[in-house]
């Protein structure tokens, strides 16, 4: 079976793309990576490895979006043109539900290509690792969006696409406990927003992460700043 | 009040702009124009003509998707990878509905861009120019489409982005009337899909563009090939 699956190279990506192979049983997988102006290239470089080293994956497509990273600069802190990245508890709790971490249609925008490069090539599915978050979240990963991107594209008057998101309404350390009975290799994931040598581990991603890791129990084998 | 039109070069989103300035009341209008690696420049030319040529067109914004043609090559006519593009007579009756001109998920990619581009810039809408066809057609410039799309916008959570395609239920000839009426000029317009120095005048849009002027009675502007 071929399928497209989205791997940014944080530890959803990488979990979905074992899933998607282990479980789901796909043996011809073309894995789609975006650079869209992100502040540092580690998750990227985490993604191929992944992609590398998981044999069903057939081809890693890296995507270069980044002129969308200057078309939306201003309106995130995640493009290398925006302002710091803020620790989690800086966030006012009325902007939790789309904090200044969020990117304008991010994901309408990948899912939307990788839709298009999926039908081009003849695959029926489009796997994507939204998922939803204890704390925060954006509107755009939730199991409503991919419900109602999927009404969209089953408008098509042929063989269409779907769009599946396993993890969208499974928690985090639900879905970490099932990547590592899939042998997920977690040091080679990347999650920090912030563009340094060491995770941060006060960033909304990096809290959401250690959470997981706390919560299942192990240490989380990418190394932190001191904080 | 401020606006994103969708400018190709083509004759539906030269008359979409200026609906948008003269009859909808935008004065600050970002006009955002696709290079998706079709097979030749005069479209986008004629889109940057249009765009200087209205004052109230603030910023045109020129965005290179061409990996795009790379990625989805092979699927569609359109791309200057692909195989020839055919005359309307020679397209099968029962691919009418979605013919070898398709490009796979075009027009959500397209939508989610500028949709993206709208929210960065505080702009609530974002006006397109998808036309029904008489003759042939596609799943992605019917107003079910755009209706569906908005459903997925309606999620943001905050002040999100409308799609607007005034002429999705409009047939073409009627739409040229409106043109005219508003004084466009549709000589600096381009709709073969061809990339030659003249007009084809038997490819899909052309046809469709001919018949159009022959049904308000003018002769089009633009030179054609002898056929």
């Amino acid at each position: 079976m071929k399928a497209v699956v989205l791997v940014s190279g944080g530890m959803d990506s990488a979990t979905l793309l074992h899933l998607v192979h282990k479980r789901l049983g796909a043996d011809d997988i073309h894995a789609l990576s975006y650079h869209y102006g992100q502040r540092h290239g580690r998750e990227l470089q985490m993604a191929e490895w992944q992609c590398k080293h998981l044999p069903a994956v057939t081809r890693w497509v890296p995507v270069d979006i980044s002129f969308y990273g200057h078309m939306a600069a201003g309106a995130t802190v995640l493009s290398d043109e925006g302002a710091p990245v803020p620790r989690l508890d800086e966030i006012p709790a009325d902007q939790l539900d789309q904090p200044c971490t969020y990117v304008p249609n991010r994901n309408m925008i990948l899912l939307s290509l990788a839709v298009g490069y999926a039908e081009s090539v003849g695959a029926r599915t489009v796997y994507y690792g939204a998922q939803a978050q204890d704390e925060y979240g954006y509107w755009d990963c939730t199991a409503e969006f991919v419900a109602r991107m999927n009404q969209v594209l089953a408008l098509n008057r042929r063989d269409g696409v779907r769009i599946e998101a396993p993890f969208a309404a499974v928690r985090k350390a639900d879905e970490l406990r099932l990547g590592l009975t899939m042998g997920v290799d977690y040091a080679h994931t990347w999650t920090c927003y912030r563009g340094e040598a060491l995770a941060c581990g006060v960033c909304p991603s990096c809290v959401e992460r250690l959470k997981a890791f706390a919560e299942v129990g192990i240490p989380d084998p990418v190394p932190y700043a001191a904080s």
